[in-house]
């Protein structure tokens, strides 16, 4: 376990590799996740979605700077949208991140919704594993609210900044379903554009139609500018404050251990499925007579159950 | 048996009940969908998708009028975009669809991305089939082309129409990766407007890059004006006279039935796991250790797995 050694003292050479290795399943990386379970949960994770050009790698560039004043360390996800017609500025944000990449305290990590072995959720989840255990006390998690896929990524993020901007108009209604479990932040981005008070507005009638136990704050913000970000970061703090204080801290954590849990049930039995010769046989065969309609696929799925489990 | 002996006599009501009752996992809904799997296979599944504003409906709309002259069967299942930032024309499409509505021949469904129990491909899987056994001839599923779990709906269609607009502009790029893979027909829809020559270049230099056992078509489009209807109807018909003579047909339909068996396994391990008392007090014990970081979620995992398995 040289590698973790290595991460356990702050090295980002180390930590690149082990997410890589658990990113493509390479051998031992079972092993390597275990390891840094345990000696991770320290960091605090912070997620940043929104709808395309939005400006959720301004704001997050921003907001590193702000918290690298007091000296944390912190590391960002960037999530790579490779999906259709998520848009466009995959480029444009790397490039952007460039200068914090030169500061040493922090540690950018991109990541692709594409050629990932088992899912991005769960290697997103590794990755911030990883980033804790070399000692990233914030960790921020980027990408674009589409889709449920991307929606899982920042589920288990203790924080979740949703970053609007204003002329969403009557797609604020289309929105207000997904946006509700998700944002426990709301930001207003861009909003010296017009109709910025409009969509402020809007949310916030959407927040009063809803039912939380702590209404969400609305942040209004040009992170362009340097406007909003100071109060973006007090209201990250006061989320803080209130899952500590309510004990929905733990409580969320433990919501994640149970995904987890029952996310690796469901891996090893694909695995005990596809990775056992004669199971592959077996479903192949299966296969065959559900297409044609000889069989129905509960009947054929039963089966393999109980023959895995025999 | 009874709604399924008045479904297969092509009655609706029979299969807008049972729709809802696999939706929700009504009691008995495995047994309606081991029936109508046997009983289906029939009906052609055309998928269209592509991103918010793009004329879908429209184009979808059209189209079975088109097919109508021929006195075809239809079914559409129409996925409403409630997850964030989708974009906003529910209500709209819902309304223009409704002259088909009263077209004998037409069925239209519409399945919301939220508040299923399971997943909505599987729902979505459901409901083809019963349509099937209701007797439509073509099926057509409508979804916003965003994220991942929207591409798995139409993933198992057998044609899948593409839709875009003039002036995606530097889009193109990033939606590559994500088009590639689900587009056989590429439809260039709204052609009247700017840049609708441009926007096909970059479709077809995009296909020029990619490797395709068939290169898809790439039709310009005014569904509005009833515009390139005919040629898209073609196409499909082209893409369908394809798939079987190059016996991809059979090929494609068995890689469905093999999604549906794991998709199956995964659904019923996860039963055995949560619908299980006993299990369920172990998982709760496993979490809380899990979240304190005594114990790391894989050896839980494999816990519980052994413990289903005893």
């Amino acid at each position: 376990m040289d590698l973790i050694d290595q991460l356990k003292e702050g090295n980002k050479r180390a930590a690149a590799k082990l997410i890589t290795l658990v990113e493509n399943k390479m051998p031992g990386y079972e092993e390597v996740l275990k390891e840094v379970h345990k000696l991770s949960g320290n960091a605090y994770v912070v997620g940043v979605t929104g709808p395309p050009g939005s400006g959720k790698s301004t704001l997050t560039d921003k907001l590193v700077k702000s918290l690298r004043k007091s000296g944390k360390n912190i590391a960002i996800i960037a999530v790579d949208p490779t999906s259709p017609f998520t848009g466009g500025s995959i480029l444009g944000d790397r490039i952007r991140m460039n200068d914090l990449n030169l500061d040493p305290g922090v540690f950018i990590r991109s990541m692709g919704t594409r050629g990932h072995l088992g899912g991005l959720s769960e290697s997103t989840r590794a990755a911030v594993k990883i980033l804790d255990v070399m000692g990233s006390e914030y960790i921020f998690i980027e990408t674009v609210g589409v889709g449920q896929s991307e929606v899982e990524i920042v589920k288990n993020a203790d924080t979740t900044l949703m970053v609007l901007v204003p002329g969403l108009g009557d797609d604020i209604q289309a929105i207000k379903a997904g946006i509700m479990e998700i944002g426990d932040v709301f930001i207003i981005n861009k909003s010296d554009l017009d109709g910025a008070n409009r969509t402020k507005r809007e949310v916030e009638m959407m927040l009063d139609l809803s039912h939380y136990e702590r209404r969400p704050r609305v942040v209004m913000a040009v992170a362009m500018d340097n406007k909003g970000i100071d109060e973006v970061v007090e209201a990250v703090q006061e989320h803080h404050d209130f899952l500590v204080t309510s004990g929905q801290y733990h409580q969320n954590r433990a919501v994640t251990a149970r995904d987890e849990i029952l996310e690796i049930i469901q891996v090893q039995t694909m695995k005990n499925v596809l990775e056992n010769p004669e199971m592959n046989k077996e479903l192949e065969s299966l296969t065959r007579q559900v297409a044609l309609r000889k069989m129905d696929p509960y009947t054929a799925g039963k089966y393999i159950l109980d023959n895995i489990q025999g």
